[in-house]
């Protein structure tokens, strides 16, 4: 395997569907909201992406199995509102040409399946501990600021100041090239974390964009979780603190 | 050389061979495992693998001559037993491409040389300087898992957690695209030392499952040696603690 | 996209026109000088490049759309002085052959163009916050030299000591195989900070070059700012220092 | 230039010459004595490589010209000796591959020009600033060994342990691919600075070994000027272990 491979397990009709990517990022946010679609929404996968810019490396399945690092694309086929294609992954690339090639697979496919509209997901990552709900955003075309204001979603001046790394900040860069509407989604979150609850306040709006209604049980127990960890390692840094005046304290008896 | 090299050495004839991976990595288990039995089979070299990919590097020989880093393929052709393909190596690549490209190549010699069965073999670091004997086990097909727990394999839920990286580990998720069946054989070892005594565990396992019976005098010799070098280690950190308390005890006067 | 694409906005007619290169780098001298020079003298983008070479990333604009990161070539056309094309960007690449390729591809298109002479633009960092306001330079053809210490550039022996790198560098030592002359003028500066006031000064000598004069008002007030935020610096690093010898002189109360 | 370009400056007539390569690594001891063979024989350059796996950097000649980095072929045609061709550089790729394509080139280089033998020159770096005069040597062909004895080189068990890293190792591993004896010859010497010294006592041996009389007293000034910088080290050491003692006195008092 000296190049990357499309694998593609089965052929699906849709109609102008809306593509969503939630690869591995910052606080997996993007990951986090992706995989919990797929699973809500029984979502089928059709095509698999193997790449030597992957790291070298399996991932071991419940069952003993060993499955090498992949991206996958699943359909979600809708009767009644917009069908989806969502890409989601165990890791992101290890080149920087990897990052490039995939993006530019992912728009392969999304010009083969007339996609009408890009959502990349991520977090934003602020170095605060402290929770906000905020959804920022960034568009690739100035037409879209209104309407996503709309679902709530935050514009800030020169946010994120760094730009967006990854195939979520490439998709939007490039898929202008090919004509397609795109923006990406960052739940504000520490950065430290993997965070559900950021995943939680993305998945909220992005299920007003798409008009649909998706339980969030599965996210919200992570979220508790995950806030009880965070409460202890507060209640640890303060204990840390007062332990730190403590010693300073005995070291003022030396003199 | 801009190029890997497949360099043939030698054609045979093999019977629906096993072929037994054993390159360095984690306590070099693996590696050890596979250099005995290439010495202990007398296995015949027939093929060396040169790549770009690899560190650029040659090793000297005890002659004083020097040699490109390699990885080669022995060969045993038994009479009553199976056939055997062994792959073993000074080095694994340096570059991210050079894993997956080595991997393809030894799939390349499986298929041509119709290999019916491959398996892997490495050490799962614990961080622990305990011995423990345990050989852990990763399939890439569940069918095997209650053949290999019947040579003793341990299959733990949620292990190796990070996955299997490097030739062992892709060639495991790699080998499922041209239908041959692998499995991964784990010595439990510290991760800090190369280990005989955990490759004794794997070689152990491996001996029942190719019903060979293989002199390990050498690995018990090496092990005997590592016990020693370990025992030293202990007693070293031993005195440094006791060192260490008898500091802290002295700067009390100080108060 | 797994090459570098050049994207030709516009074809322009120019008459024989200098090439003026300024990417980042230390200081970012040259970028500053650069888009100095386009914003002044209203030049017209004509080409962008996208490589896999630049970082994964793109960049938020004023409007929140998103950009990849990129280089530029732009058209300045004059009724009266010399044309000029100015290459600008907002990175370098971040592979070492993308260096060679992203300049290779601006000598391409100096050919096309007739471009009769190269000025790449640079700083030479110090590691003195002290100004200076002298631009140094070297040539790819030592005919040059003279011409250029007329416009006031110093020439010193054996500095840049370890040469010049990235693309300002490597267009000085490529261009000599198309038979163009080029020089690289660099800004003394720190090379720890941003640096205007440098800025200023090379652009000081390429306006005498050029025979053109511009206005600096923007480059002035970011050197104000600069020189504001710089005695800042100073003012708190004696701040430090008399801290640290009260604190040594509290030390010796403890013998 | 996306590939590496060989440029051939003059085709020269040569009776079966010797090859001898000396690119900067540990002391640079290879590159000192093949600089200075280059001058002392007042060889011709004929070839010069460039490579994108090259750093992206130019250095500044004296005359303030600014040369990319590269490797160099000279030519020395003899009346009544051994002709030789010289490899010298500025310095050896930054790439894993790099390496490989270079070694590469120069075995093409020495097939053109029918090399009947390879000597590559480097350094052993033993991490004590004691010298040696020691030359400790590896072949490619175990016959070698018996003749490099007779010139005073040293061969020991497992050394260089780590084998022999970059262009010299690998023109020792891949030449025998071409049928080409070689062997490399290398000063011992600290690995810390450069080794004028180290590299006199490799030129002594290589003067042996071509039957040639080389003026050594460049070098042996350049042996002398880091004598007294290495005098100066040891002096500044030992001062500072008189003061850290003195340090570690004061400090008792305050007990």
């Amino acid at each position: 395997m000296k190049e990357t491979i499309v694998k593609v397990i089965k052929k699906v009709e849709l109609g102008d569907p809306i593509l969503i990517e939630g690869l591995p990022g910052v606080g997996h946010v993007g990951k986090l909201v992706a995989e919990h679609l797929v699973e809500e929404l029984n979502a089928e996968k059709i095509i698999e992406i193997y790449s030597p810019h992957f790291p070298p490396q399996v991932l071991i399945n419940d069952d003993f199995t060993a499955d090498l690092v992949k991206n996958e694309v699943y359909a979600y086929k809708s009767d009644t509102k917009e069908d989806i294609l969502i890409v989601v992954g165990d890791h992101q690339c290890v080149t920087n040409e990897g990052h490039y090639e995939i993006t530019g697979i992912i728009l392969d496919i999304s010009q083969e399946y007339s996609v009408k509209r890009i959502y990349t997901l991520g977090g934003y990552g602020t170095g605060q501990l402290t929770e906000s709900g905020t959804v920022l955003g960034a568009v690739n075309n100035t037409d879209m600021v209104e309407e996503m204001k709309g679902y709530g979603i935050e514009f800030r001046d020169n946010e994120p100041a760094g730009g967006i790394v990854g195939v979520s900040g490439l998709l939007l860069g490039m898929s202008k090239f090919v004509d397609i509407d795109a923006a990406c989604l960052m739940g504000i979150t520490s950065g430290y974390l993997v965070d559900p609850k950021s995943a939680q306040a993305v998945l909220s709006v992005l299920s007003k964009i798409l008009d649909l209604e998706i339980n969030t049980q599965a996210l919200e127990d992570r979220a508790k979780d995950m806030e009880r960890i965070i409460a202890k390692i507060v209640e640890m840094e303060q204990m840390q603190m007062q332990h730190d005046v403590g010693t300073d304290e005995d070291l003022r008896y030396i003199g």
